[in-house]
Order: C-alpha cells, then sequence, then structure tokens
C-alpha cells in the first residue's frame, strides 16, 4: 500500500488512475462529506441524487466537446440505446430543476457522488473524483454568484482548510472580445483552446491568420497576462472602457463580486486571472477556482451557466461550484497518529443479557463494542480497542483499561 | 414526475429501471445512510471505499457467473483492457481484506456506494442499487454469522423497519446432498438452477436424467418445499440424519445460529428455507435474507463465502450482508407532510456585518438559514421557509413568525 496522503493506489490491482479509500482515510472523508453536505442544507440547498448512468444524450446536451470525450459510453441491453456514466453532476443537477422541480422562483440543489473519467482531467488527477456541489437556479444576479462562492468557501473552511485563494474571471470577457473582433465560433473555439493553455505563441499565430489587427488583436492577447490582484482589474478596465457593452458589464460584475466577498469573508485572499478558461465546460459568466497555497489542484471550481437548461426546454439563470472530496482530503490530511489511535471496548463472547444491555447502552453513547470472537488469541487492541467489558462476577458489568496499557 | 415511495421515476429522460432521488426523499435516504454506517462502525466495522471501477478479473474473481452477465464492460483508453462497473461491493471488500489489510485476526469493514446492473435482478428492482453493507473476514466459526445477521437487525430496525423476518438457510446443505449423490458440478450446477426457480418439475426431470435413485432423490426433491418455522428444521435433522456430516454439520449450525440469535433479538421472527439459493452468487455456508411482512424485495442479504479470498492469494474465513438503501427507503417512507413543512429562515439581502453574526449563529446551532435574492417577489415559503429574520432599526435582528403564518 502506497501511502499517498491517505488515498490508496495499488497498480498492480487497480487502473492507473483510479483510487480506493481504505480505513482510516475513508472514515475521514465520509466526515467532510456529511459535514459539507450539512452545511448546504443550512444555507437552503435540498440534496439531490442523480443516477449514475444516462442515456448520453441527456447527460451531454448543452455541454462541451472535451466532456463528451471524458465520458465512458455503454449499451443500454433493454433499450439498445447509448448510455454514458457521468462524468460530472451539474447537467444532471440542471436537468433536475428543468424537468423535476419545475418551480419559477430560485431552486436550490446540492448533490455528493461518484463521476468517472476515462482520462485523468490533469496530470496526477484520480479518472473517479467523488464530486460534491451546489448549484442555486432562477437568479440571474451577481447576489447568487457571491452565495455560492461564499458557501464554497464555508465548505472548505468547515473542512480544516486554512487559507484560500480564490481565481476570479469571466467568460463574457472573452467572449465579448472575440465577437468585437468579428470571430465565427469555430475561430473563437480555436482561441480559446489556445487561451486555456496560455499558449501566446499560438494565440499570436491564430490572430495573425485570421488577420485581427489592433485594437482587437491586443485586447485578446492581454487576456493572456491579465492575472493578479486588484490593479488587474483596474487595468482591464482602462484597457477594456472602449470595447462594447458586454465587456464592460462583466468586469462590473467582476467588481462587485469581489466587493461582496471581501466584506463577508474579508480572510478570503481573491486573485483575479481575465484568461482562465481551463475546465469551465459550459459556463456562459462569471468562474472561479479555489486554491490553497503551495497545491496546483483547484480545490474547487464553479461558475455561471445560464444556458445550460434550455435544451431541457427552460431557459434558467444557473450558479454553482463543486468540489472533489478525495483532493479536499488529501490538502486537509491530519497527523496520521491521530486517526490510528485505538477507542474502541473489547467484549467477550457470553450468552448474558445484562452484557448485551450494557454494551446496547454504549454503543447508544457513541462507543465504539467489538465483539471478542471465540477462537482468537489476538490482543484486542489490533481490532482498535483500548478498553474491555470486564464481569464483576455478581452479574454486573464495567469498562477497565486493557491491561498493559 | 412519478411518485414511487419518494423515489422518482423518468421514463422519458432515464433508462428503464434506472432512479433517482429528489427532495425530500434524497435527505431522508442520506440520514438512513449515515446513520446506518455510525452503528457499523459502534459495532467494530471500519468503512472503506472501493472504485466503481476495476479490471473485469478483479471484480469477478471467484464469483458465480450471472455477475459476469450483471456487470457492466468499459474499454480502458490508458491500458487497453477490459473494465467492470461494480455490480456487487462484497467482492471488493474482499479483495481490501487480502490485499490491501492483509491482517491474520479478523477483520471488520464496511461500505457505502451505487452499483450498476445491466438488467434489474428481480422485476421491479432498480439497476442502480445504493448499496451498503459490513463483512467480517478471519473467523470461521458460526459466532460470526450471528454477529453480522445481529448487526444486519439492528441497522434495519434503527432506519424505522418495525417487523422484520429473517430467512435462514444453508448452501451447504444442498452441496452435502448433491455430492453424495455423485453429482458432478456441471450437473449440481442445473440442479441449482432449478432449485433458485423452485422448480420441481424441473429438478424431478433432471433427477430422472441422471437416474439418481432415493434416497438421494428425496433428500434433494425435499430441499424445494423444507421451508417454513422451527419444525422445518426438526424435520430436516430427521430426515438427512443418516446423510453424510457435511449436511449434517450445517444444520447443526442453523440450529445454533438461531438459537443466539433468539437470544439476542427476541422480536426477530426466524424462518428456515433450506432450498433456498436465489442470489447467493458465492456463499459456501449460512445464507439469509431479511424482510418486512408484504413486501417481495428483500431488504437486507448475505451470508458466509470462505473462499472468495482464495483467488487474491489469501484463502479467509467471511461473513457479512448488505442492504439496498434505496428499497430500504421506499419501505420505511413516512407521512409525505412530515417532510414537507417548511422550517427555515428567510434572510433579506442586505450589505450588514450584523446581520451576516445572526446567520452564521443560526446556521451553527442546525437552523437553515436562506438568503432572499434581489428582484423576487417570491413569498419565503417558496423557498422553504417558515421564520424571517427582521431588523429591529437599531442594529438588532431578530427571528420572527412569516407574516399570514
Amino acid at each position: 500500500m502506497t501511502d499517498t496522503g491517505g488515498v490508496a493506489r495499488n497498480p498492480w490491482l487497480l487502473p492507473d488512475a483510479v483510487e480506493e479509500l481504505l480505513p482510516p482515510a475513508a472514515a475521514r472523508l465520509e466526515r467532510l462529506r456529511t459535514q459539507a453536505l450539512v452545511t448546504c442544507e443550512r444555507w437552503g440547498y435540498a440534496l439531490v441524487m442523480p443516477p449514475l448512468i444516462e442515456y448520453l444524450e441527456a447527460l451531454l446536451s448543452g455541454v462541451a466537446h472535451d466532456l463528451d470525450l471524458q465520458t465512458f459510453k455503454l449499451t443500454d441491453q433493454l433499450s439498445g440505446r447509448t448510455m454514458g456514466v457521468r462524468a460530472d453532476i451539474t447537467p444532471q443537477a440542471a436537468r433536475i430543476d428543468a424537468h423535476q422541480m419545475r418551480r419559477d422562483g430560485p431552486v436550490r440543489l446540492c448533490y455528493s457522488g461518484s463521476v468517472l473519467r476515462t482520462r485523468p482531467d490533469e496530470p496526477g488527477a484520480a479518472r473517479n473524483p467523488l464530486q460534491l456541489g451546489a448549484e442555486l437556479y432562477g437568479h440571474p444576479g451577481i447576489e447568487s454568484d457571491v452565495e455560492v462562492i461564499a458557501l464554497m468557501a464555508e465548505v472548505l473552511y468547515a473542512a480544516g482548510v486554512e487559507t484560500l485563494h480564490v481565481d476570479l474571471g469571466h467568460v463574457g470577457i472573452f467572449r465579448g472580445l472575440a465577437a468585437e473582433a468579428g470571430l465565427d465560433s469555430g475561430d473563437e473555439a480555436r482561441l480559446w483552446d489556445a487561451l486555456q493553455r496560455k499558449a501566446v505563441a499560438d494565440l499570436e499565430a491564430i490572430l495573425d491568420t485570421l488577420a485581427v489587427g489592433d485594437p482587437h488583436r491586443s485586447r485578446l492577447l492581454a487576456l493572456a497576462w491579465l492575472s493578479g490582484g486588484e490593479d488587474v482589474l483596474a487595468e482591464a478596465e482602462h484597457r477594456f472602457a472602449p470595447a462594447g457593452e458586454a465587456v464592460v458589464n462583466a468586469l462590473a460584475d467582476l467588481r462587485a463580486i469581489a466587493a461582496h466577498l471581501q466584506g463577508w469573508l474579508p480572510q478570503l485572499v481573491l486573485h483575479f486571472d481575465l484568461g482562465e478558461l481551463r475546465g469551465y465546460r459550459y459556463h456562459t459568466g462569471v468562474v472561479f477556482a479555489a486554491y490553497v497555497p503551495g497545491a496546483s489542484q483547484a480545490l474547487g471550481r464553479g461558475g455561471r451557466y445560464d444556458d445550460i437548461g434550455a435544451v431541457f426546454g427552460r431557459r434558467r439563470p444557473a450558479t454553482g461550484f463543486s468540489t472533489d472530496l478525495k483532493t479536499l482530503l488529501r490538502v486537509t490530511a491530519p497527523a496520521a497518529a491521530v486517526d490510528h489511535a485505538p477507542t474502541g471496548i473489547a467484549a467477550p463472547w457470553v450468552d448474558d443479557a445484562a452484557l448485551r444491555r450494557c454494551i446496547a447502552e454504549l454503543r447508544e453513547r457513541g462507543e465504539q463494542v467489538v465483539w471478542q470472537l471465540p477462537g482468537h488469541g489476538h490482543h484486542p487492541q489490533t481490532v482498535g480497542c483500548n478498553r474491555m467489558l470486564v464481569s464483576d462476577g455478581q452479574g454486573g458489568w464495567s469498562v477497565q483499561p486493557l491491561e498493559g496499557e
């Protein structure tokens, strides 16, 4: 067993980039999961449990092509149709909002479940993340963006993250600049791809080929380096002031969201990255990602995606975040000793009604009580116990420290 | 949305026999899940989280052929090898015991996760159960069988099941009688199949073809009707007394397990069904299934399967149970009104530090507080609230009933 922060990988038995959790890491992850869902519930988010598999067209409606490549395909023996194993739960939640809930006002949903990907999203990532997220439908304003970012931060802080950086961007800036430069959707997609990879030489080559001149050219190129603190926002406002309304409004939204977040969560460190588009498969507005210093994988990610419900027949505003609980577990792993100390109570295998009552009461109070099965000379400590139930010889039982403890 | 006890099926959107859970059923299921895992933990069972996919040979090693047919196959793009989506978590837990834990003494593991099946197990069953189970490795005696049956009963009682019937059987009786009759493994498999279906005419035809005469013939045929209360056990002991040691020992184990269970859980109704082999894909000893009166689907199922670890290089005794939480949810569904009553507190969207502190404290105390996003004239009750936060005009905030409540 290789120790990689509590997440075990056994290359001989498990496929590459497929992880499993053993004791005690699995119990810690379960606590993180429960705690995060309780937080979402207290913010008004109702739990949904969409299925692992759906018909492929339902899973991929309205999402970017890379999610198709990431999705495992299966044939349904009952219908002969192609199904997919979900690679992302967000589109499923949007389908539930559009088709199952059918409300006019705001709807808040949360979820937690396994997703599968044909290949790792990035080097070192697992193909079987445990996704947890929350989505807010039916409200188009920045207030709902602020709410989901604040909820994401609260979930991560509650998990034990101490310092949290949030990168903010807005896909409307890129889209507005591309429209203003007269690019068609195919050209826009090629530029998006180069910008995702922060490949400036590729960006320049594409703009050369398309004969995009200034000021459009320099504005689009600026996205590759407009990344940093609040001065970046000021610089962008200055540079893009003459650009179209869509770009100016997107920058104003970013500034307003940042101001609210700083009021709510003064300890949150905000960055702005106006060319950050990686991993945003269906987003239309503000996008964000949460990091801890020193870790390259985002702990949480999300943004606004107002159009996704359109394919389900209802065009609803939507914004939300999701996180991979296994990545969160690695980042917040405690000292190993804390989890490994035995805390259980061993009970002798005796057919005695008083003993059974005593055990039931101890368990009711939250204690772990483990039967010592006959025929085993093993020390109770090997099954996680530091105490044992001892008879007083007069029908009573009491908890005593293990001999030798 | 069709209401089927809180589990929604939408035949247009979801594949047949694939279910999803909406509010408030999903939250109820989450509570059942958490409660069941806490119970397992207090009995000394450590949580593991095996992956949804593994190489096919790892998933299917040591299990019966029907699990192969039930398993969705995928091609691993990284290795080119065939992977399977697990249809059952029990063999994964056995692999973890054999390969990852590698202890000599007893090991107790529990798990909860989605499984997928190519076809429903029985009419009306879902293809995406949410399996929860517990397994005890390393102890060959009936005491560990008693422990896992008692734990299963405790999990089901804690979920709200009131009357629980447990059917007990032992695959060693059939196997012993088949061996005594000189059947080879192919003939044994054909008889097993007929007995699973309780098809007496098929059983007789197979025995005729094989020229199996009495006493073997009448003993094997008796398995099809030896089903009922404790008198069935007495009848079997009488009929099978001249049979081989394996059969006699199996009956003695059944009697001892039943006696212990009646001492521990006097309210449990025990049945004996000596020909019940349906759904037991890898079992070698006692097998059991839990039912509530009036429901045909088993709530829990399990048994002893001592050989499964052999393919992983470690032949360990093993016994355990599993349950489908979605079936459990349906059986224990409460009156709808209980779940639907709004209990939240609406908070106005005001940028006020005192309000934010007040909200944080309310959530800390377990209250649900939902922001009223600007631009929505909707009544707070539509987002699940029956109270609201009201300013006293002097910087303070208090919780008040909603007007019109």
